[in-house]
């Protein structure tokens, strides 16, 4: 699987690189392949990290790998057979993708394409080749995106065209978390006016979620965390009550059901901890009380759960990505984030340079940050490069005094 | 909790009385008091054995007990407040009842009535008694219904009218099993028109859920069992093909996802079988695989899966009772009946006089029958008592020669 590094079209800049798991991100020169058939070469501009980046990086077992998926940037190239995009074009990176042309990408039901789905396991779709390389070893990929890299190759199925006028550097956080709460409210769950929702975590994912809540009027949304300086982050994004369970001696599902008399109308579970999710089941009620479990757990990966609390007329549903169909539906996600519809900028805590990419694994893993946004060099005027950029001029967390202490 | 057994209202007659956790219940000479206000006391007609009485039978704690929850009959007299049902109305009853006020009720979304739902323990919603009694020793109740008595008492939220031309006999089937089974299939999966459905567990309930799928349009129709003899039977009730696991090496979610070309639309549980719940998920297809969960296990309640079977876009739905609200819905079930829109009938496999109440709870455990239903001495004109009633005149199972050998 070598590749030669010598070919005209290559690019070698620089990339993170994991050599190991949970080894700090060593800052290489890497080699990037051109694009082949049906691919585009990606000139990465603003990447934020996401914690299932993290959760891979800690238990995976892919390595010399590149993380980071979500993203946005500038068409660089393009391969051949790829007519949807042209060098310049302005897109968002996307982890799962879109064939176009599968049973689930004809389906309205269903986002779960069965060309471009998650079943890479670090290479590529096309000739289960890297596009990564150093010294021509190899360097796996991450999701299909790897964008903590200047430049990247995703498959065109994985990527969706952006106006030029869309801030970069704000909305690749739409390419995972913030949307991925959204579709969840609004696809998944389809909460309905008035109802009451019950959010374990608040992270950007579970602020997303309650987002949505609040967008379709639900009358309750309770937030679950264990981190106080959640609380005042939690009211921007619709979050009407804060549940801090170590302030109470019963059970979390007890006082949940004593706030809500008896459950509530849904539950999302935004940890990734398949305990919570019994938890979420227990805390929505019976006969329609939906459970929507969206988080990646990092250890025990099995759900369980009392059959009673099914029987008793509950439901239990899973969401990746909120549901949306990655290419068709994310260009309207970012018009509402364009009409100031939805909250995006409210979730960058933090803005570094690139180069600091270990520095937002350290934030995340702390939880002090909701999304890190790394920029690359070349577009970083505007930002006091070598400093601390969360309180720098185009970070938009300046509104909040919190966010150095928030959890993600 | 002792009755007076010299009240000049109270009925003595025959139940069958379960003594102990697997012992043979005993023909015995019971007190029924009269009813309570907003209860109604039954002259039962027919009643038969469901599976779920077993499985209390067998490792219930609550004894002495009158088990029995499928049955039709005649009100004999009604208590105070009872405006509804009037002395000779012919009824069905209700394991799970409808108050008509709470918050379930007033719900188009759920049939888990607040009041009257499962949470009785053998004793009466109104004041925690007993209604049955052996020379003043309190007898309980089971699922509010105790059919397996030729007098019982119930709430009137436990009870619906049907018109006096429906055979009584027959449609005590409705009152759990068969509308538990058409509910799965019509309000909780909402089957769609040629979409592919797998039904693990053959039972009385699997074959209704089949019933439902076929009259939904449904193309493919898969049917999972061990016991050989459900093929032909369960050609009846619309499932197209027959997967028995003993035939293969393989595991039966590869079997099925073979033959469905990456998993099922829907996919049922009907057995009471935990683990079975897991292999209903893996047998349904990512994105809008849809697995409902309508057993009741004797074992082993904890459901478990791995997260990214939901992760995935499946969904795991608990159903009880169908999702039909008892009093308001099982009347449209017994029209249907009644226009021969659904097969009722063909569910009986053997009729049998009350005395020989040991003889169904042993076929059914024997997996020798579908539903066994007994008739009340009184009652039995027309059946050819004495001998096995299910080649009688009045028994369905004429049309089935395996129908000794049928499990349950």
């Amino acid at each position: 699987m070598s590749v030669p590094i010598n070919h005209p079209n290559i690019i070698t800049c620089k990339a993170a690189v994991a050599w190991g798991a949970g080894q700090e991100l060593v800052m290489e020169e890497v080699q990037v392949s051109p694009p082949q058939p049906q691919e585009i070469r990606i000139k990465v501009v603003s990447t934020s990290l996401c914690r299932s980046d993290i959760t891979a990086w800690e238990s995976g077992s892919i390595f010399p790998r590149i993380f980071g998926h979500e993203a946005a940037g500038i068409v660089e190239s393009v391969g051949k057979n790829v007519t949807e995009f042209a060098e310049g074009d302005h897109v968002l990176t996307l982890f799962i993708g879109e064939c176009g042309k599968c049973r689930h990408c004809a389906s309205a039901k269903s986002n779960i394409c069965q060309e471009l789905g998650l079943e890479r396991r670090g290479v590529m779709h096309s000739d289960q080749g890297t596009r990564f390389s150093i010294k021509g070893k190899p360097i796996y990929h991450y999701c299909g995106v790897s964008s903590f890299s200047e430049y990247t190759v995703v498959h065109s199925g994985c990527a969706v065209k952006v106006s030029p006028t869309v801030p970069l550097e704000k909305i690749c956080v739409l390419s995972c978390g913030v949307a991925a709460g959204l579709g969840a409210a609004w696809n998944v769950a389809n909460i309905s006016k008035g109802s009451t929702v019950i959010i374990f975590g608040l992270g950007t994912v579970g602020l997303s979620v309650a987002q949505g809540a609040k967008r379709r009027g639900a009358a309750q949304i309770i937030g679950v965390d264990t981190n106080l300086e959640k609380c005042k982050k939690a009211k921007v994004f619709g979050v009407t009550e804060f549940v801090n369970p170590n302030d109470y001696n019963e059970s979390i599902q007890q006082v949940i059901n004593q706030i809500t008399s008896g459950g509530a109308d849904y539950s999302f579970e935004c940890i990734g901890d398949t305990g919570m999710i019994t938890t979420a089941l227990q805390s929505c009620c019976e006969g329609w009380g939906l459970t929507v479990t969206l988080g990646v757990p990092k250890a025990k990966p099995q759900i369980a759960a009392h059959y009673g609390l099914l029987l008793s007329g509950r439901t239990l549903k899973g969401s990746l990505f909120g549901g949306w169909k990655p290419k068709s539906d994310l260009p309207s996600l970012v018009e509402m984030y364009m009409k100031k519809e939805i909250h995006v900028d409210e979730f960058i805590t933090h803005n570094l340079p690139f180069e600091e990419v270990n520095k937002a694994f350290h934030l995340m893993r702390e939880g002090k940050c909701l999304r890190c946004v790394l920029h690359m060099p070349q577009f970083l005027s505007g930002f006091q490069v070598g400093k601390d950029l969360s309180s720098g001029p185009s970070g938009s967390c300046q509104e909040m005094d919190e966010s150095n202490s928030m959890s993600s």
